[in-house]
């Protein structure tokens, strides 16, 4: 127990010093971590990740969309691979473990594997990952999605950031090379294992050092716009107006009760709202939220959806118009039964307590899972605070998912 | 009868075609009146309303302030002038007769005493004032609060616009010298009379020409701060949330029915309201906005400035802070009995439909009514629109509170 200990120890001071290092790697230091993919900050963590792949003893290689990988060969030549990554970009002035905890989580893994002498007979990868976060080209999860090829090559050269500022001229720019392969076979990919801080308050809560994801929840957002009459706030009787932000102001209010009343864990927000024309004098002619709506089970998506869309609806009349546009759709995604099954006995043989959980957020772990078989354990985050700079998890935690997902990538590459 | 029908046909014509000329001057043009104080269009409406004064056989005469004066000289020496008029700026992007349509009243109430020979005891002057509208000077009603003093010309020649450009170097850029006299004594104005078109609906909902307004409402604003707890918008469960626009929300949609309650046209607005830090899928930590509430009685003002605190206040708790800053305060303004008694007669002895209101907006008849008789007219705004290029008055309305204030003019000059 002594030796294991010590080996764990051993462990949580790597990933304090890489989280840490990599943090270091930002466009706003003393303000958080801005690392916006192919920026400057990118460039540097990149080199170090890649340093650190190749002092791990892993074959590094980028693709044509700066995704880095650092591999381990197998026994079986041309098998599959276990990938165990996440992301390395971050959003604006946010935290050092949105992302790099679950890269470091990788390159740990591939440590250990190479420091117990093991010999997979499928192919280990850490994997590190471009633009999760959409904090400069649109849409998100970016370097996922081109590299399962929801994204073409052509799509992916023709996306540009708010400047004009194409990907590949950003890439480029940095000494990215666009012209490398990028697209994988699902063929290629035998599992993917992702390790994120849970962004929300529930393990901290509750005192439970990991978090094993079933499934992460399905999302959509509509945008409501709502109509009514401009106005002088002073020589409009109350009784000869149509306020969008008084007909609006009853949709946002009751839509938490909407959600709760869907149970099962449904969450519904309204996080963006804007006023026309927005002046004190003036009777709003117009109002624009967004409603994010999100359950673990397509049902409840389904059903918070109906029921946000009828009370957006029924706030019509007397002057009011009320649009509804769907934005987004996304089913709710299952991890693998296999890959949960593997994570649960590695807790369970190591002693560490666990709960199943929903991750309300995306990762790119949903764009694998259909694709591959996918596995993903949450760290408490602090206050539940992540897109923040007080984003912290415990090293000590993150040291103990990382021996759980060893285990589960040490059976998966059937490694001895 | 068919004389004055005549006579008024071409008063009415007179004041469409001047209307029409002064919204000419505009920095849109195409797009509304956009006349801003001291600007190259603020000069060449203030040359019209010279040559028109001048053609009408005034005297004319502008101030340190840039407020124009079409003097008809009385019999007594010395005596305190009635004074008729009103603003010549616009908002941007305004309409041609919020402001002009009262200059013009002026104008032509000047020409009736001339064309019909009158000989007042006590001076008529038309006025045109400056900067009420506030659109390029902070404040608002900047050309009467500086003619009365509660501006001193020290503090008037000290603001600047949001370019940095003070009032009296934006004079002298269009020829006007700040180093005239400027603050007239109360003693010097015996009444001011104000011609404005309604901006809201009432009159033409009911069919009637002419308001005669009893009193310009009091006005309170209060700024409401509810801050709550920022959180992913997917990873924080409902039952952990301190959403700071979900409790906003429930002032917002509440407030309306208080103003209802409180009754005696007491109304509440909240047209300004901002969502921080305004993402779709972040919990909304901080909303803050405006609550303007108006009565035309100030227990009412104070009335519903209670009610809508002690709403604001119920928000607070489970994780919601709520901060109210009071940022104004005018108690509401009674008009001169005296000159309402006048302003009925005319219109009763003409034959013309009027009804009392009080005014929901602010004007330059408010800050005479601490200082003098004052007395203002509204006439229906079409469909209630105004601060808009659609706003709109029927020139024949305009003519018949031309003739209503005439009446009235002649009364209080004594003129014969």
């Amino acid at each position: 127990m002594s030796g294991k200990r010590e080996q764990t120890g051993e462990l949580r001071q790597r990933i304090e010093r890489h989280i840490e290092a990599i943090g270091e790697f930002t466009a706003t230091p003393g303000e958080g971590t801005t690392r916006l993919t192919f920026s400057e900050q990118d460039r540097q963590a990149r080199d170090y990740i890649k340093r650190v792949m190749t002092e791990y003893g892993l074959h590094v290689r980028e693709d044509g969309f700066g995704n880095i990988f650092g591999r381990l060969e197998g026994a079986i030549e041309g098998a599959p691979a276990v990938l165990v990554g996440s992301h390395f970009d971050s959003v604006p002035n946010g935290g050092s473990y949105d992302g790099p905890a679950g890269v470091v989580a990788g390159l740990e893994v591939a440590r250990l594997f190479r420091e117990n002498g093991l010999k997979p007979k499928y192919p280990l990868e850490a994997v590190a990952m471009i633009e999760e976060e959409g904090g400069r080209f649109i849409g998100g999860l970016l370097g996922s999605r081109a590299m399962l090829g929801i994204v073409s090559a052509e799509e992916f050269a023709a996306t540009k950031d708010k400047d004009g500022i194409a990907t590949v001229e950003a890439m480029r720019a940095i000494g990215l090379d666009p012209a490398l392969p990028g697209k994988r076979e699902a063929a290629d990919i035998k599992a993917f294992l992702e390790l994120h801080i849970e962004q929300g308050p529930i393990l901290e809560e509750e005192g439970i050092p990991i978090g094993i994801v079933e499934a992460i929840v399905g999302l959509t957002q509509i945008q409501v716009t709502v109509k009514g009459r401009a106005g002088h706030a002073g020589t409009t009787p109350m009784d000869r107006r149509a306020d969008a932000l008084a007909a609006a102001s009853k949709i946002v209010a009751k839509l938490p009760e909407l959600a709760e009343e869907q149970g099962n864990g449904t969450v519904a927000t309204i996080g963006r709202l804007n006023v026309y024309p927005n002046g004190a004098n003036v009777i709003p002619d117009k109002v624009v939220f967004t409603a994010d709506l999100r359950a673990g089970r397509e049902e409840d998506v389904l059903g918070i959806l109906e029921k946000a869309e009828a009370l957006a609806n029924s706030a019509a009349g007397n002057g009011i118009e009320v649009e509804i546009e769907r934005q987004l759709y996304i089913r709710p995604k299952r991890m693998s039964g296999t890959v949960i099954a593997l994570l649960e006995a590695g807790s369970r043989e190591r002693g560490i307590a666990y709960r199943p959980m929903n991750s309300g957020a995306g990762h790119d772990a949903m764009i694998f899972s259909d694709y591959t078989d996918v596995g993903m354990l949450f760290v408490p985050s602090r206050g539940g605070i992540s897109h923040h700079p007080a984003e912290w998890s415990d090293a000590g935690d993150l040291a103990r998912a990382v021996e759980i997902l060893y285990d589960t990538a040490r059976a998966l590459t059937e490694a001895e």
